[in-house]
This record gives structure tokens, sequence and C-alpha cells, in this order.
């Protein structure tokens, strides 16, 4: 919840115990001081203009209309604009019951695979806040994605035209390449294009290519 | 993992009594008694053609472009078509280290709030698959694309490791690397992967830096 911005935390009838140890997990512990306790869900989601109840939906006929997540989303934010949503969870081990659903407008289920329907609460509630989260906001650019390396200026052709000979002239003073010869120049030609190399990353094998060619050639054996 | 249909599950090093416990976990038994275990993560991620790494991004200056997850997805999905990927993730408590990161073609962040950027693991697994599996819809390919020799098999990240390893010995023997450096070593292997080989050309850097690196060393000067 505190992780994708939902602060407000409404259990109904906690077990005491469990509900005090959670109070310590990392970050959260604003969000669990600050969280309200009901004595029942009508009481909890008096005040909310709209409440969904979640479900695996698994052997069970449902009352009310079931959404996939996805399609639950958009509704679910349109409602927050102008009252306040509850989204409903059960215990991890019995979900909600149809008592709890009958509160509820309409319920969502996280589309998950036939065989393994069921998921963890906390991660069944990270997977929604998620989908919540992802269309609220338009998406910034994560500061390091400037330091991306193939994002800065890509090399110019008279670069990788210097990395072209270098490489070639290796391969020849390696004994790789026999003798000169135009298709396998052209061949290296275009493998070093295809590298897509940024002009920091051309400047860092033009370097590396000079030395090792330096020291083929330095040694003055064929 | 299971929810979300990603059944092949790599674990590097685990913890044994933590690692057998989870073996009882909800639907997920024949997932974890399948699990493969690694002594590291070069060796895991071996026959993976993409290698992407998560990480919250606090605090740390990192070497490797970062995507939000949801710009991540279809790079990945696509990236599915033709080859494995691995999607690492570190411990709780620590996350990935630099030298993991050094594995990584890029990294991923789940777009969380500012004030609370860092997730429980099992969420953060949660909401990734979630996130991949949501627009898994089927996608054509266009058939030009199959003569693009960038469209051909990517190399898999157990070539990439042999490449960055001929080269980090090549330019040890012309003098390039001064002496052996964990730093340096990490700055080359990142530089490789940014190349985006496919695994034709992996093969042709393959042949060339072995040819190379024999030429280095035969003259045997220093």
């Amino acid at each position: 919840m505190s992780n994708f911005g939902f602060l407000h935390l409404r259990v109904v009838n906690p077990y005491e115990a469990g509900f005090r140890e959670a109070r310590s997990a990392v970050g959260a512990a604003p969000l669990l001081a600050n969280a309200e306790e009901f004595k029942s869900v009508e009481e909890a989601v008096a005040d909310c203009s709209l409440v969904v109840g979640t479900t695996a939906a698994q052997n069970r006929e449902l009352q009310q209309p079931l959404k996939l997540l996805q399609s639950a989303s958009p509704l679910i934010r349109k409602q927050l604009r102008c009252g306040r949503v509850a989204l409903l969870f059960g215990s991890e081990k019995r979900g909600l019951s149809n008592a709890d659903f009958s509160h509820c407008h309409w319920l969502l289920r996280i589309p998950t695979r036939e065989k393994h329907l069921s998921m963890n609460l906390g991660q069944a509630v990270a997977v929604c806040l998620y989908e919540l989260a992802r269309s609220m906001a338009p998406e910034r650019k994560p500061k390091a994605a400037q330091q991306d390396p193939k994002s800065d200026k890509p090399a110019t052709a008279g670069e990788l035209e210097r990395i072209t000979s270098l490489l070639v002239e290796s391969l020849g003073a390696s004994g790789y390449l026999k003798q000169h010869s135009t298709i396998q120049e052209e061949k290296i030609r275009r493998m070093v294009r295809r590298l897509d190399l940024s002009a920091t990353d051309a400047e860092l094998w033009l370097g590396m290519l000079r030395q090792i060619l330096w020291k083929l050639t330095r040694d003055g054996s064929q």
C-alpha cells in the first residue's frame, strides 16, 4: 500500500497478535499506525461511494458482476475523483464471504491461470494497487535513465569507420584475415554498424583497439 | 510465479533452510520442486538471451539503462519469442550487487512513490509477472523483420560471457588493462551487453577475439 501511495488502511476485526506484529513492516510503520479498526464491513465502508470486493472466483456462484482487474481499474479511478472507494480483501485463508460480498457494488479478479487461481493476500494487494497506480499519472522517466549509455549521442559514421579500420588491421595482424579482401572488409564494416554504438562506447572501443593493434604490430611477427 | 504461469525458477546459492521451508507455499509445490539451483549468477543465466535486473534504484549510481516496468514489459515479451529471458531478483535484505548487475543487459524498476521505494520481494515478483502476463496477448511479427540481421536469434548470456573473458584477456595481454581489476572487468562486461549481439555476430566475435588473443599471447612479450 505504502509503495503505491495508498495510505488509508481499514481493518475489520483483525487478529490482534498478527496485526501488532505487522507494525514492524519496513517503511510502512506510519501507514499501520494510522490504520483504523472497525467491528464490521458495513461500518468500515460506510463513507465510501464505491465498494469493490476481490475474489479468485474459485468454485463459487457469484451474485455480482465480476470484472478483471485491468478493466476494473479505470472505473475505480473515475469514482475516486468524486468520492472514496473501498477495495475489500478477505483473509488469507478464506477470502471474503458471501455476506462480505453483499456490501460490494461489484467484484474484481486478478487474471491468474486456471490451474493456480488463488493468490497470496499481500501479493494480491500489491498487484491491485500497482494496476491502479499504473495509469493514475503520466509515467515519469526515472532519473538514472539519463545516464543510459545507449541513449547518449550515437557514434558518428567517422568514428565507426575508424573502429572498422582498426579492427580490420588487428584481424590482419593476428592472422584472422589471411589477406586483404574487400568482401571481408565489408562484412566487418556491416558488423560494426550493427553494434549500434553510442559516442562514448565508440571512444572506448577506439582506445581498446588502438592498444591491441599497437601490441600486435610492435611485436612485429607475421 | 505459478499464478501468472511463469514456471521456471532458478535460485543462486539459496539459504537452504528457508528454501526448503518455502516448499510448502500453497499451490506452488510443483514449481518449487522443479526449481534449479546454481552456484553463481553467471551459471544461472548462461542460456538466456536477455538478462534483466530488478532494483528500487535507491541511493545508487547505476551503470546500466534503467526502465520502468511498464515500458520494460513489451521488450521482455518481444525477446521471449526467440529466446529465454532471466528476470533477476536480489535478496530481500540487500537486493542485487553491482557484480550481479554487470551480468544484466538492463535494469528495471517498479514505479513506487519517492518516500517508499523499496518493495517486499514476493510482492515485487508478483507485480512484475502480473505486468508481463497482462499484455501477453499474441503479437504478430512483421515479415520483413526476418531479414534484419539484428532480428536473428540473440546471443545467450553464456556466449556474451565468453566474449567478455576473451576481450578482458586480450586487453590484459595488450597492456590496455594494467592489472586484473574487478571494476574494469565489470565495465567491460556491461559494455559487451550493450552491443546487443545476435547469435551469429557473437560467433563471429568469438572467432576474431580467439585469434587476436592467440596472437597476442603466442608472441609471449609483455
